[in-house]
């Protein structure tokens, strides 16, 4: 019962009724050409002047030669650049690869080398450090420089961006492309193990933004969607929650530069903000800065935050800070996004310190390692299924087989969910510490370790024993109130009163500072190779 | 560089990220199995019960014998089971073929025969109906009585739903779907020509029932939404952009019976309903109830009409009369829906009488006969391109060529767009009339011959004619407030007033009725046929 298409030109047909994410610049700048799209640090980028720059950047990219879904790597820092080269990759079936240039030049290297990488865009200000990363990387051929800066990258083909653009006479880019071709190739921050390149499709990724729109209640026409975004762009985050989004509804994307809370506020007040996403922490920041010069912050909508929870009192104060706003937690994962949403209207009495049900187009399961669903509050690994689970990981066989067994995609975390349907979040399954027959949650310890005296962060893994198994170690950074010799005792005396005898610490060392990634998570790899260090 | 999933069961993957518009309900069944997903007159349906129907209908289809993308007639009534068979085709990979039952027995044989259908779902109600259709139509081995009533067809293998359902286990059914498998034929309403059926695929529906819930601004989470729904369900508008939107988010669908402007008013303050949808007629009704006596709908947001353009006097009314409710006109065709968003904040003074811009995964341009795109203001045929345009026509690769030539869905309506993006309807395409060498929208000729002294409704039509090509005919339903023997010359003298020369009438003649479609569209190659009989 499939339609005879036989008279027709496959390129008629794919053009009229493909899914390709690029297309949505195409819509907005034959509906809506001069409204804004992107509002980055004061210069205004109109929907057509956006799509001319992907349209003109995908001609220039198939002129350069390359071929059908190779990856384009992005070495970029935020800026409207970044969504007009993604774009351009997508409209002309290529794999945008968005690099994150702040992990070190050893991961760097290893990922173009795993994508197959020939071709990389950076933004002027990183060509340095794309140099120190291709100094002993032989794939990368050709550079493409964004923005005023060095117009050399040594031994490589280099081009500029904006002449390549202007050499193009402007005509739309129409090439076939499938709805499972893929569209982005992000690799995961390697909190536990190198870096995976995890695949979407233009079909998932399509789905998952208008997942996301509704998620966060952005609406088409009149009353358009502006939202501040101050998170890095290489992060499906940014990228696929709140930027890419937004683009799909016709809404403006306002870029206030690198975090001060200060200049948000400034640009909520002056661009009447409607939707924001801000770490917790950030928050917290523009609570401090509302405090002292007040700005009209009504226009807000939506208030979201991610990647870490937010204790229920600062919720609350960041619920009043936007006085029309509904406060949500998105959570997901490069894999999956959206996961789960939490709305701090439904969940403040019951679920505050939860991930939220799943979001609309997600079931959420969990499973025990034969494969079997497990009951409510039954505690196994997350799973997900639904049409915007990632394709899989690229290069990875292995990876990709564990990940899909039993029909469902492994998400690598463990959690719960109760008889509503919320999922909580126990740990992330390499990280939790078996010690002495009994699974302990390094979350858990954590979050009482970092109520202890003298502590300002801290991290907590499991180390080798002969006599547990894994022994529970907190990794603290002091804060500098408690004298050092002092510490460890004080530790575990606060975590004995607080927690079960094997959830206590076997040992506290202490740290400067805890590797972490671009958005802010502990990588918990990096702190147990440092101790043996 | 797509991902290498070799060691996969091709089932498992399939499972995890299919697109399949009937795992919505898998989904809600997870996440809150007790809410109600449709409450059909005062009769709750779980999310639970609903998806249980749903699994069950499927493996009771599969059992039958059908196979993989083979249709199922659905010949139903407005009921919750409409949508338990609907989604249990989607789920089992079959083809749901939801039937237009007022339609002539001629055109249903002509529909069933061109589908090839064997197996046919009906209520109890419409069995006579159905009899009368397979008199002379053999192409139906089985039928599936739905409700109480007659449990055999005269000739046919008849089963009762409920006991099939029954005697089923429960477990879900798990097929490999393809995101671009068909999951619903429905025929157009035939208003210039015999029926074509129109293929939809799982991911062009679930992007269609996404935008359409972004449009209408449905949400998720605790704010669900509750929608009423008294229009047909084997029209793509009740289906595709009502009911199926809200299942989509997790809302709760109410249908409160046959149309009744009391019985509506009645369950929109029972149920604190959020979202209707009506005919233009309609809601003029309820205004008329609401004056006889009010009741709260405070609770509605989203007031939406559609299939007709409403006046603006009457869509200030309707918009007072849901005080806190958007009132917006979604418009499209079986083909594309949606394809257009009139919001009546946004074109109250501008463009009341468009179908407004585009919905956000649609792309909308003019046309011309050799498919080049025409500029703002100019008048061609309406093309769309869009992840959600359908696959084509089923059985009929003329329509398809011609439908997809160039690249783009030609509507088959004449109009054009304005500066600001906004779509202006001029008339069907075979229902232009070529009058003098010049072009005559009967549309147009319509809305004034309709305001005429003693025309209660009318429609315009061309006749064939030596001297003109085509002479401009009003066929009026008298309202009997001018003498019959006064009423052709009145007509042509109000039209003389209101009109250039060239579109006045030539000749009025007089109708008792005019026949239309179940959504009120008036069938003109019917008007056509009554004048020669």
């Amino acid at each position: 019962m499939k339609p005879d298409l036989s008279l027709l030109q496959p390129l008629d047909v794919n053009l009229a009724t493909r899914v390709n994410v690029g297309d949505s610049l195409s819509r907005g700048a034959a509906q809506f050409p001069s409204r804004a799209a992107i509002i980055d640090q004061g210069t205004s980028v109109s929907y057509g002047a956006l799509n001319d720059a992907a349209e003109r950047t995908a001609a220039a990219l198939l002129d350069l030669g390359i071929e059908h879904q190779e990856p384009v790597a992005m070495v970029m820092s935020n800026s409207w650049q970044v969504l007009a080269v993604y774009y351009g990759c997508a409209k002309a079936g290529l794999v945008a690869l968005p690099m994150n240039f702040l992990l070190a030049p050893t991961d760097q290297r290893w990922i173009l080398a795993d994508a197959g990488a020939r071709i990389a865009v950076v933004s002027a200000d990183l060509v340095p450090t794309l140099e120190e990363v291709l100094a002993d990387a032989p794939g990368i051929e050709t550079v493409i420089v964004v923005g005023d800066g060095p117009t050399q990258v040594a031994g490589r083909d280099t081009h500029d961006w904006q002449r390549l653009l202007d050499a193009r006479d402007g005509h739309t880019v129409e090439v076939a492309v499938d709805d499972r071709d893929t569209v982005q190739c992000l690799y995961t921050s390697g909190t536990t193990s190198r870096p995976k390149g995890v695949l979407i499709s233009h079909v998932s990724l399509q789905i998952a933004l208008l997942s996301n729109a509704i998620i966060a209640n952005h609406r088409w026409g009149h009353d358009w969607t502006v939202l501040l975004n101050v998170l890095p762009m290489f992060h499906t985050t940014a990228l696929n929650t709140i930027c890419m989004p937004t683009l799909t509804v016709g809404g403006t994307i306002v870029l206030p530069g690198p975090f001060n809370p200060d200049t948000v506020l400034d640009a909520i007040e002056q661009h009447r903000v409607t939707h924001v996403m801000m770490l917790p922490v950030m928050h917290g920041a523009c609570l401090a800065a509302q405090r002292g010069r007040a700005r009209d912050l009504s226009s807000v909508r939506t208030a979201l935050y991610g990647m870490t929870p937010m204790p229920p009192s600062l919720l609350d104060q960041v619920d009043d800070l936007y006085p029309n706003a509904e406060v949500i937690l998105g959570s997901g994962q490069t894999e999956v996004v959206p996961a789960t949403v939490m709305q701090w209207t439904e969940h403040r009495h019951t679920a505050a310190d939860s991930w939220g049900p799943s979001a609309p187009t997600v079931m959420t399961q969990i499973m025990d390692p034969d494969g079997a669903v497990l009951s409510a509050d039954q505690t196994g690994e997350i799973v997900y299924r639904g049409p915007h689970v990632c394709s899989g990981y690229w290069n990875n066989p292995a990876a990709n087989a564990t990940a899909f067994a039993h029909g469902w995609f492994h998400s690598s975390d463990v959690g719960h969910l109760d008889e509503a349907g919320v999922v909580w979040f126990t740990d992330r399954l390499k990280d939790i510490i078996k010690s002495g027959g009994e699974n302990v949650s390094s979350v858990s310890v954590e979050s009482v370790v970092a109520d202890a005296p003298g502590v300002a962060e801290c991290a907590v893994i499991g180390l080798p024993d002969a006599r547990w198994g894994e022994a529970v170690c907190a990794v603290v950074v002091p804060d500098g109130t408690v004298p050092a010799e002092d510490l460890e005792a004080g530790v575990i005396a606060y975590a004995k009163a607080h927690l079960a005898g094997f959830q206590v610490p076997k040992s506290v060392r202490t740290a400067q500072v805890l590797p972490k990634t671009a958005t802010g998570k502990i990588i918990k790899h990096i702190v147990r190779e440092n101790l043996n260090k």
